[in-house]
């Protein structure tokens, strides 16, 4: 029985002022998923490690499921597919937890078929898992998940993405205080108009935070990490966010901000170093506000998904 | 009498989404500035050329002479300087005219004054001068005009102008229909608020384009060429814009916009040969309009003024 474990790593989406466009994977933390091929047709979530049971077995509900579904009803085939996954990043911790696995489960498969498709290409497939995950259907997790480093979703429709460069020595910090948030209700907050002066403002930013990773400009990408549009809103969710974020900063990160919908709070630094004091610094406010919290610190991650066994 | 003649360029502002924040400099139209130190301290305009009679003599209401006073304001000096303006492009134009002077006057008295400023500080000065004409401190004509190439105006508050390097084979074609249009009155019809997912959609495609520029990726600089924002709006002030556009697309420009304000539309191509078969097919159209234009073919400009004598 052929079989294959695959990791998936957690990414960082929106990048303070990138919302729904940008994205960028870690080496820590992640989900693995192993999948087996067997003789009997169908799709089976077998076990689920981790998730404190809250994540459904329904293969109709399940993110790896519906994104290895989608697959292979495009290639045309019925195999026997068992899953089993091991989720090893918390949930609702605005990580991106359902694109790794669902990352992890279909990239798996693809190599376990001898790779019908270029990694790339199985984009769509994992989309289909978040849109069930998430209610829609966005790629700011899963693209970053599947192709590693920092990407850009130019389009949705049709779908463009892109790969940004970004220094080889950026890490992040990432602090997850643990607190819930509900993505949905994170995206029902926002206001569905803006004024174009903010807009003007953000897209200014976006367009420096880009020029910035590519061109290696470590300023450009600080002064660029600011969002004037969806950060003053949701940050009201997360507990001392402001406290934490100057703290971040005030230890040296380039940037702060709330990564995906939250409650996670990352940091870029450009090096280890600051990376660590970053995260010390960001831990202590959390824990002077009796929050505790994980804490990661990790390169970006330009390679994506990882053939473990 | 120390004396300096400089051609400053016409540039193109927004860029199709890069609305108040991208600005690039082509060679020509332009404008040239004539300065000359005298003995008699002040600041006077002795002539215009080119203008029709229509931009005003009164040195504290000339865009060139509005820009000096504050550059020698600044350097608390008083020196007599004699002003000649040659406008040689169209005014009102979407072209940046008011910037070109402005930025031939003073880059050429700092000339004369032997650079007690480096060129990029310049700028604020320059951007003076464009808040008389325009009633706003915009950049995004002053800092390509200033500086050549493409620029970012990453942030207004505080000042932050980013070059973005571009290919070297980049060619604009700029169709000057002879129709009027006053940038007040196409900022005023514009809506002070925006649907959040539009700027979405914007701000991806100004992160597309700001990437296709510094990476030489032709088909990402033309799919990112896309403004859902302001285009819908302005474009209809300019009669024939859609069918113009669509024949420079089909022409093979890259992508195609409304120059600023308007009413000039202006296209990207990736050679002199296809630049100037979008000319064609876009006067054609302006022809079978019955609007009469003037066609400008050029390189992107990266090296801004230049001195003439």
């Amino acid at each position: 029985m052929k079989s294959i474990k695959v990791f998936a790593p957690a990414t960082v989406a929106n990048v303070t002022c990138g919302y729904d466009i940008l994205g960028f994977a870690v080496h820590e933390p992640g989900d693995e998923v192993l999948i087996k091929l067997t003789d009997s047709p169908g799709i089976k979530i077998k076990e689920i490690y981790g998730d404190r049971g809250l994540l459904p077995k329904d293969a109709e509900r399940n993110t790896v499921s519906v994104a290895i579904k989608a697959f292979i009803d495009h290639l045309d085939i019925q195999p026997g597919v068992d899953i089993y996954l091991h989720k090893k990043m918390p949930l609702g911790s605005g990580l991106g937890s359902s694109a790794a696995s669902a990352v992890a489960g279909i990239f798996g498969l693809n190599a376990l078929l001898d790779n019908p498709l270029k990694v790339s290409d199985l984009l769509p497939f994992a989309m289909q898992g978040e849109a069930m995950a998430c209610g829609e259907a966005h790629a700011d997790n899963v693209a970053p998940a599947l192709l590693g480093g920092f990407v850009l979703i130019r389009s949705y429709n049709p779908l463009d993405v892109v790969k940004i460069d970004s220094p080889k020595d950026l890490y992040a910090t990432i602090i997850h205080p643990h607190i819930e948030i509900a993505t949905k209700d994170a995206r029902s907050i926002l206001k569905k108009s803006i004024l174009l002066k903010d807009a003007v403002q953000q897209w200014g930013n976006v367009a420096g935070l880009v020029t910035g990773l590519i061109k290696e400009d470590y300023a450009l990408i600080g002064r660029s990490m600011e969002d004037v549009i969806i950060e003053p809103v949701r940050s009201m969710l997360i507990p001392g966010f402001d406290q934490v974020k100057a703290a971040a900063l005030e230890a040296g990160a380039l940037g702060c901000g709330i990564s995906g919908s939250g409650p996670s709070i990352f940091s870029l630094s450009r090096s280890r170093d600051i990376a660590i004091q970053v995260g010390e610094a960001m831990n202590e406010c959390f824990q002077s506000l009796n929050i505790s919290s994980d804490r990661f610190i990790s390169l970006v991650n330009q390679q994506g998904p990882l053939i473990i066994s």
